[in-house]
């Protein structure tokens, strides 16, 4: 089911049935794409988890998550590999309260990326179960995504391929596992974290190439009239990069914006092949070409 | 750390990385606690929790948590220990989608209980964190407990004892641990499920023996005034029974009617002794103190 595991603070390769990370989803989490063997990304991802993970009170060294990272990849590269992170309170004796003395655990587990999973259009449909801004765990990745999985599901009953969460004043937050973005004219915008909003690794980098591109790209709160009424819709996550958005609740959106949604995928793109060394598409660079 | 546990669907005495449970909070679990190896209010809370499983799409059999809870109970008997009952949705790739073939883990921990946790008084504190009415998880026994975790540890700041979650409306709805009820005159009010409560086991077992005592009990929605004015504020779970609430935000709270959450108290008790032919305070049975 998957690929190398690495797990520190735990015995052997298992986890504690009384470790807090399953006991009460007492924990964060991250997921990046290696290319070549290299974290595409590593950095803004390993300062986000840091963060993530002090503002619920566990102190991790980056030096720590770097070593998981390259235990796995030693066995997975050079072939494209999803690293998920995972940081647990680690094990403690039951209820809720601050742990003494805590030992977080550590996993760093791969599995393969295929190339398939970029673009993939995307048919959403407004969730029933709405995202609470009044709640912390909406602005982390946090490990407890219930109200996504049931989401999830609600979603493939209905035929679509994701959920859209609205905040309870109708507000658009994200899908189960994207941020979300809309396109008007030259204008780019996507929810604020306070909208309930968790700050995507992709979701910045986004912003920073609209930016590169001309656009006029920030945060701003949204509501379905504005999905509607956009030149393009389009998602983004660290495992997908961008995939548009072509219905929502089974009317078709526009694609007036296409072709820039197109170029903020391959500057992306582009910016992982200068990280990594290797096109995410594949291809090789013309140096990596003439040396084998 | 712990007592007794007993693991179907994993491997040996641990859990795999790649459980759901674990990377997605996926799953469900109960806390009771037995007397004299027998759980009290045991088909009760069964009943939840096969419910609860099935309302996130796990088939869970009865009889297979049953041999979960004599397994441990033939270890921790006679003494009254705490079980904690964990459903998830098992191992499975990575991604958030429907499971095809789901083989649910189930974790069965024994901890022990001691009659010190019955009534102890609580200073509770308003948490900035809001509860989610309209979050499914908010109505189950989900194993995502950050935002209680957080909360908890912003009362054990503020040296409170725990905390109280209000609806971005204003309502209130239960603590980090626990079912709220307010008394006032022979009324006795507990928030209804809309409000984003659990239903509690011993939350019911209180509504039933409040009737069968003449008082005038059901869910009704409570602001923080219904709090202040009430006669008595107790919070109830199935390992602490009863616990007054003394202080709300540093300010004291009324105990006028602390007779009658003693009586209701006593009611439980004494029905927890009929179930288990022990009493949770550890006296015997006259028959017993006979055969003893």
């Amino acid at each position: 089911l998957s690929g190398p595991v690495w797990i520190d603070g735990a015995s052997g390769d298992r986890i504690e049935p009384t470790d807090r990370g399953l006991t009460l989803g007492d924990g964060v989490f991250d997921t990046l794409v290696a290319f070549g063997g290299v974290p595409f990304a590593g950095e803004r991802h390993l300062a986000r988890l840091v963060a993530q993970a002090a503002a619920i009170g566990m102190s991790v060294a980056p030096d720590h998550i770097r070593s998981g990272w390259a235990a796995v990849l030693a066995e997975a590269r050079p072939a494209p590999a999803i690293l998920r992170t995972t940081v647990t309170r680690g094990v403690a004796a039951r209820g809720l309260w601050p742990v003494e003395s805590p030992r977080p655990t550590l996993i760093v587990a791969a599995s393969p990326w295929s190339r398939q999973l970029l673009g993939a259009p995307v048919r959403l449909v407004t969730s029933t179960i709405r995202r609470n801004p009044a709640s912390p765990s909406a602005r982390l990745k946090a490990l407890g995504y219930l109200d996504h999985v049931l989401a999830a599901r609600e979603a493939a009953e209905k035929g679509a391929d994701d959920a859209l969460f609205l905040t309870p004043a109708g507000r658009v937050a994200c899908s189960t596992i994207a941020n979300i973005f809309a396109l008007r004219a030259d204008r780019l915008s996507t929810p604020p974290e306070s909208d309930g909003v968790m700050p995507g690794v992709m979701r910045a980098l986004v912003l920073k190439k609209a930016a590169s591109l001309g656009l006029a790209a920030g945060e701003r709160s949204l509501a379905l009239a504005d999905l509607i009424a956009a030149d393009a819709v389009f998602l983004t996550n660290s495992v997908r990069f961008l995939a548009p958005v072509v219905a929502l609740d089974g009317a078709a959106l526009a694609n007036r914006g296409g072709a820039v949604v197109a170029a903020l995928q391959q500057a992306v793109l582009a910016e992982a092949e200068r990280e990594c060394g290797v096109a995410p598409e594949g291809k090789l660079r013309p140096a990596e070409t003439d040396a084998a």
